[in-house]
């Protein structure tokens, strides 16, 4: 619309998620703007992290080197480990400080429905890291939603007799009222009450 | 939190705007996912377009060339030129098909607060077009804020007797409810009202 790389640059920040194309352009014209060092600091940042981040080798988390900093510390608790879909939940986790144990990132796929199957997942490491080193319970915190909970429902299948497998609570949320909570939610709450 | 390189993304893209630290993340997480070649196009986007977008030297608009394509368009009405703020402000009013006329964008600039004085605006510039270029009708469409009205205040002071100077219609946007209007907006399409 108005040049050739204003327009490319939309598109590019278009493919963005919960990016459309009015903040797309909000975006491009907050760099037009920007100072050339502000630009190519973001630019700098986007293509680096594409060169320096992989995955750890041990636990398939997001990491600058062979190992991450939570699988090399000493101070976690190596006998229980925590299962995620992706890396960006390790840090939701982390964030609530509750937890002292390592992770496990199943990584890369989404859902069956787009055609990943169990072999995607990084399910045989998982196995493979219960079985040699002495881990003593498996926390499965894949997401509260359909695909999460079949992936849940498959890996305690596969690790039952293994070690103790444990699933993260279902119920309401903290703050919220009985009275916007949908029915499964609630449903959940009731059927896994505590004594208090 | 992850590593030096995603914490740095996730710093850079909280500086564009609306984008707070939950969203930096996800964007991040998104790009760290992405194909090699989606991250490495958005990066190269960025560093284009601050290499290629200059102002165009006739009008202040965003361009790749010398003059832009508004101003070369010899379809359009060079006797009337509309003067916004911003180059967005084009983008916003190319899309009503409404105005066929050309633009002069004041630029830089944000607000007095900040500092900025007229003489950092291009008025000059317009002054010397209208003089000029046998322009018969400037439209002052400036935002209807307090800044964005005291520069059209400005201008048609400096304007006056020169040229027939006009300003973008107040009133009540199309589709909202009387009921919503605030009483600023409500009287302006009062005093604004016209013979149907």
């Amino acid at each position: 619309m108005i040049s050739p790389s204003v327009d490319n640059l939309v598109a590019q920040l278009t493919r963005l998620p919960g990016i459309g194309t009015r903040t797309a352009q909000r975006l491009a014209f907050h760099i037009l703007r920007a100072s050339g060092d502000e630009a190519a600091a973001l630019s700098a940042a986007i293509a680096e992290v594409k060169e320096r981040v992989r995955f750890c080798s041990e636990c398939g988390n997001l990491t600058e080197d062979e190992t991450c900093a939570i699988c090399l510390d000493a101070r976690r608790d190596h006998t229980v480990i925590c299962v995620v879909e992706q890396p960006v939940d390790v840090v939701s986790l982390e964030r609530t400080a509750e937890y002292r144990g390592l992770y496990h990132v199943l990584g890369g796929a989404l859902s069956p429905l787009d055609g990943v199957d169990p072999g995607d997942l990084r399910i045989d490491e998982l196995i493979r890291r219960v079985e040699s080193n002495g881990v003593a319970e498996v926390v499965l915190a894949t997401n509260p939603n359909m695909t999460g909970e079949a992936k849940a429902a498959y890996l305690a299948d596969r690790l039952r007799g293994r070690v103790r497998v444990t699933r993260l609570a279902s119920g309401l949320p903290v703050g919220g009222d009985l009275e916007y909570a949908d029915e499964v939610t609630l449903g959940r709450a009731l059927s896994g009450r505590r004594e208090i």
